[in-house]
């Protein structure tokens, strides 16, 4: 046990930890025998343990205070599990549909419980790889994200509440900066941690470190990052942040929250459902030529983008009496006007999920972190063909975002 | 006595006061008899004493739970005086040329002993009215705006610095509402507070309320000064909070600070100047056509920006292997690259100052609190005339902010 009183659970010792924790033990039933516990932590920075026990599950999530995947040499606070719980808890309020319950959390032990999302829920990343149509996918992103990001932002908060909850979210800088250095740093310049599928895109790689257009861009984007705080973001809403069934869709691991740009939120999302998409070729085969999963990834970019504006601004529509300070109803009171700043603020929007997007898709290229959807590609030149092109869109992406009036214009220029 | 230990001082107090305060009773060499109290706050929420005495002298600064030109009716935060202290202390140490000494602060008492400006200096926008030239004007502001906003930004902080520091200036956000409503909502709508020179100016107080492509713009500068933490901002940087001599320019009350976006400062000093120049020929009379005197304030405006932009990125140029984190060396480190980046950085920052000079002369002739400059012209159509150009150029000013490259192009819109 560290002086802090934090101690790293193992399966034994959470067995403990549960009978000794009525909120735990009670979502088992109180039967604490035979359970099965098995970690799964397949992310980079935690340790995830499914319990299951005859008549009841749950799911301990406990933070470390080093990066799991890089090890002790790279400490990372592990008050990120403190911020995770009360954005479960907040986004979980807002958007109960899509987020797993919070049955605990003990922060000096820097744990939380929640809902175990049972099988068949697999993590959408694994789906996109294997193939599989997930049809409520843009309905439901498009749901969760209006819902979290509305009503954490300054349309509907007072700048009071607002300016308080940045202020404590503020605490969780550690996790800002790692996101500034691998996502917003490192790719564009000479780094330890960066690697790539090499030799083939050595020289892509350069290409970007070499790019004054792109890293004129990043900084732009990076800025944006640390200076705006415009919503409670998710952080790291990656396609291996979000669980799915045919019918269910949950988003975990919002570990990375904060108050920062909505665009940092829905880039990431779209960025990865792009990502993806480059990656199908890479697992075509005879018995599936994956035309049409690669239709249907795009129709569903499209469709997240467009329901999450429609949602949004209905959101917006239906709170301008509200408490939020941003649109006077005496001063933005007439049709026209109303249309017009909605538009001018989707519009901005949109560039800023697209500017985030693009930076979100190169650094899971030429970066420290890389995607299963390439890195499941056994043939290295393959690979790296489809990591290519997904590279160039997203550097032109990051270039010309501001050129693209909707959605449907930057999917046509894959098409 | 409030039952938080404030008392609010008068003369006699006051003396009780200085004497059980050592920090005080020290800078007035312990000669505490035959004191002159002053009390000269002339500004708008504050209690200001002058304290003279045989060897040494001081300021004494009270904030009270209101806001004193509106009486009890509308009550602010005196946790204000802290944040006056903090900026003031902060600021200071950055720019110790340009902010006066801070001698003691005491926050149950929201109470602020600092240096006396001892005359000759006086508030700057009594100089303007009076037609005085300050030849170092531009010089000392553009060095006091490049100083406390460059080390303040992540130009020079870390993050880890930086969201500190943030979370603590969200704060004073009672008195970021008070700006956004006076600024950035009650000019564009009916409100109680609002006046203007009526009935002269009743339809062009009514055409700003009515102005579609206005309200689009100050609504996004509204977002930007409530969303983004740029640096460590003055927030009320009118030529009000400027005391001056042919040799000293004195940065005060900085009660509005807090991490806010830079051109809200830079835009409310030039914005107060172009007030002041459009005031001029409500001030000439035959032994002063004012006409040199325009001149003058134009010249100084330029020279203000001017100077700022080569101060700025010359700090720019000298820490850029520095403690910021916002252009990594790494990344940025080649001369073109880096002159793009700081031209594109400065564009940003002259369109946003603009954009909120332009929001500050507009409030000042339909809002709630107008400026001397005008309402010393007594002849009410003389006034309004004045008044009427201001106005339109504030509007052009922000409808049109984009399209200027220089100052000097915005300035040539006049001549
Ligand atoms: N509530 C849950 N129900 C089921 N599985 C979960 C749950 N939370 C996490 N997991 C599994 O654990 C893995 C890692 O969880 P995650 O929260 O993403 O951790 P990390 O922060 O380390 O990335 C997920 O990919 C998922 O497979
Ligand atoms: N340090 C000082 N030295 C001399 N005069 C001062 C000083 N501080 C304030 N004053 C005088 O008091 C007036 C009000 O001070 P200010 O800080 O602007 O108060 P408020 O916050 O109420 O506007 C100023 O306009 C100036 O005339
Ligand atoms: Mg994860
Ligand atoms: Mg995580
Ligand atoms: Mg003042
Ligand atoms: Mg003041
Ligand atoms: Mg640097």
């Amino acid at each position: 046990m560290e002086a802090d009183g934090f101690r790293t659970l193992d399966e034994k010792s959470l067995v403990e930890y549960i009978k000794a924790t009525p909120a735990l033990s009670s979502k088992l039933g109180n039967q604490l025998d035979g359970l099965q516990i098995k970690e799964v932590g397949d992310g980079n920075l935690n340790f995830v343990y499914i319990v299951v026990g005859s008549t009841g599950s749950l799911v301990i999530k406990q933070a470390i205070p080093y990066i799991r995947c890089i090890g002790e040499t790279w400490p990372m606070t592990k008050e990120r599990a403190y911020f995770e719980a009360r954005a479960l808890k907040e986004h979980g309020h807002l958007c109960p549909d899509h987020v797993p319950e919070v049955y605990h959390f003990d922060r000096t032990m820097s744990l939380i419980g929640m809902r175990y999302l049972e099988p068949p829920h697999i993590i959408l990343r694994k789906g996109l790889i294997a193939g599989v149509e997930y049809p409520l996918l843009a309905e439901n992103m498009s749901d969760y994200m209006a819902k979290t990001l509305f009503f954490t932002s300054l349309l509907y908060l007072s700048t009071t509440e607002h300016k308080r909850a940045v202020s404590e979210y503020c605490g969780n800088v550690e996790i800002c900066r790692l996101t500034e250095q691998v996502v917003f740093s490192d790719p564009y310049k000479v780094s330890q941690y960066n690697h790539c599928t090499s030799p083939y895109l050595d020289h892509d790689a350069e290409a970007v470190r070499n790019d004054n257009d792109l890293k004129l861009e990043v900084a732009e984007l990076k800025a944006m990052f640390c200076e705006r705080a415009q919503a409670l973001i998710h952080g790291d809403l990656h396609t291996g942040s979000v669980m799915v069934t045919s019918d269910s869709t949950q988003v975990i691991d919002p570990e990375f929250a904060f108050y920062g740009p909505m665009g940092f939120d829905i880039g990431a999302f779209l960025g990865n459902l792009f990502l993806s998409f480059f990656s199908q070729d890479g697992h075509a085969d005879q018995g599936n030529d994956r035309r049409a999963y690669k239709k249907w990834i795009l129709t569903t970019i499209e469709e997240t983008w467009n329901l999450f504006e429609k949602k949004f601004t209905t959101l917006w529509n239906e709170h301008k009496d509200g408490p939020g300070e941003a649109y006077l109803p005496d001063i933005y009171n007439n049709p026209k006007l109303q249309l017009l700043v909605q538009k001018k603020y989707m519009e901005n929007l949109l560039y800023d999920s697209l500017g985030f997007g693009a930076a979100k898709m190169i650094r899971r290229i030429v970066g420290v972190a890389h995607v299963e959807d390439f890195e499941s590609i056994q043939d290295a030149g393959k690979r790296a063909d489809c990591e290519r092109k997904a590279l160039n869109f997203a550097k032109m992406l990051m270039k010309e975002r501001r050129g693209f009036k909707t959605i449907n214009e930057v999917v046509a220029t894959i098409q």
